[in-house]
């Protein structure tokens, strides 16, 4: 282990990516772990770092320790401040946050705010945007739980917008009257592409929602495909406000690999944008090096 | 007891108000009780209601029996069929349904599809506007977990659109990343008048309750306000939606009497549509005396 230069955790609300990185960069080693802001206890961060990776830590003990995500959050192990928009990477590296009393740091949170100043926060996709190494201009879509429409310019993030349809999704689907029609998925397309459709519906997406269940109450809607419909309603519903709110010709990316992406894809080709995606694997891991070497926390190979 | 004609219950999700009255439709007794769908089991509403009213039918043997609301639905007692729009009490009375095996009559759910065929439905208020008596073209709106927006021409239900406003509020409140940030209540007039003014702000409601945490995070809204600032956010985004379907003109009756009616007047206010405001509080027991006599229940006096 002589050889690690860097360790990287991408640290969010429900998983931890870690890092060992060489001194060249090259990751040597990553695991992934389960546990993140919801099933950390009593902020007892630190004794969950050690538990997962003390051993590189030990293991290497001139390396250095660079975190981001919800761990730098108010509920996570130490409140990072935030910087606001514009941002680059150099910002980022500028704006390291020490835990105290440790060697540990974890790169700020990114704040936009909008024309009547409600303020936006992002935690963690910063770090993923920097690793993509995007340099042309582009609108950048990061599918989620709290989704994220990200404008970057010259490899600048200017400006950005959380939407809360993954969460929305998920409280919906347990805790609302629709939970009580709802049977297990059976995956269904064209569910998925009535919902898009639907999210034209006048009324907006408050009487949208009851027509789910007015759908499954005549049966014009089955109990397996319901989610998927659920979906597409959701995801219409983000996706045409995102692309109201944008110029025209703006060219969008998606990142990342998983089946909400492919839905996010689907939704945005149904609409008429032409969209890219990249597979966002690798961000996260390449983020965290290039921002440590902006902040001299590891010299520049 | 032994004038009593006609004994009435409009019975809900959560609550059961029950009326006796005289041959003339005087009320001459009622109950309110605490006990609807979300807290009957096992489908148990024939012994519920031995157990509430038992003694007003062992006390008036040949009185007719009326229920309206969710004690029709799918989960209820048994379940009466849908009428389609366009419905008078006319209809209403032609179609009650008797639950097998009783002398009881529900009154029949309504049924308004839109212009792409998603059904919306109703049960319980098509018998309150029954009792408001309203003659004039107009726009009523029943503010609840599921509110109401009822087309009224000439006395007719021609169409209305539902809105899951109350109930995304309680589950927002209590099982999303909002809940975590919420304080004890303090009435904020400021806080909803300022979420009325943000349900307009770009990105749609999807992204502005994401606007809830940054606003929170930033110590732009208290904890304590919250609620209100979230409460203005949602009915904001209900009334504009309901007013972009209307006619500019279109007089609207807002029904109730309660904190939530309130909240829905000073909408509207601020949103520049005039309003008036109706205690709804006799509207079911005249809607089901209305119904009863319709359906010749009852002779009319």
């Amino acid at each position: 282990m002589s050889m690690t230069s860097l360790i990287g955790v991408d640290w969010g609300t429900t998983n931890a990516r870690a890092f060992r990185y060489d001194h060249m960069g090259t990751v040597i080693e990553q695991r992934h772990r389960r546990i993140g802001l919801l099933n950390i206890k009593n902020r007892e961060w630190e004794a969950a770092f050690r538990e997962h990776f003390g051993d590189w830590i030990d293991g290497a003990p001139t390396a250095s320790v660079i975190l981001c995500g919800m761990v730098g959050s108010q509920q996570g192990w130490s409140e990072a401040p935030y910087v606001a928009c514009p941002v680059n990477k150099d910002d980022l590296g500028a704006n390291l946050y020490r835990i105290p009393n440790t060697e540990y740091f974890i790169v700020p949170g990114v704040r936009s705010d909008d024309s009547v100043n409600v303020p936006d926060v992002m935690r963690g996709e910063e770090t993923q945007i920097v690793g993509l190494n995007l340099r042309e201009s582009q609108i950048v879509c990061l599918p989620g739980t709290h989704s994220k429409w990200v404008r970057l310019e010259n490899g600048v993030i200017t400006a950005f917008q959380t939407y809360l349809t993954g969460e929305l999704f998920q409280v919906l689907s347990n805790h609302s009257i629709l939970s009580r029609t709802l049977e297990e998925r059976q995956p269904s397309e064209s569910a998925f592409l009535q919902g898009l459709d639907d999210s034209n519906r006048a009324g907006g997406l408050l009487h949208q929602l009851f027509g789910v269940r007015g759908l499954r109450l005549f049966g014009k809607l089955s109990g397996s495909a319901q989610s998927d419909y659920l979906s597409g309603l959701l995801i219409g519903n983000e996706v045409r406000s995102a692309l109201d709110d944008l110029p025209p010709i703006q060219p969008i990316t998606l990142v990342g690999s998983d089946a909400l992406v492919s839905r996010y894809e689907k939704a945005l080709q149904y609409l008429g944008h032409p969209v890219e995606v990249i597979n966002g694997e690798q961000a996260a891991s390449q983020g965290l090096w290039q921002i440590a070497i902006r902040a001299r926390l590891i010299k520049s190979p």
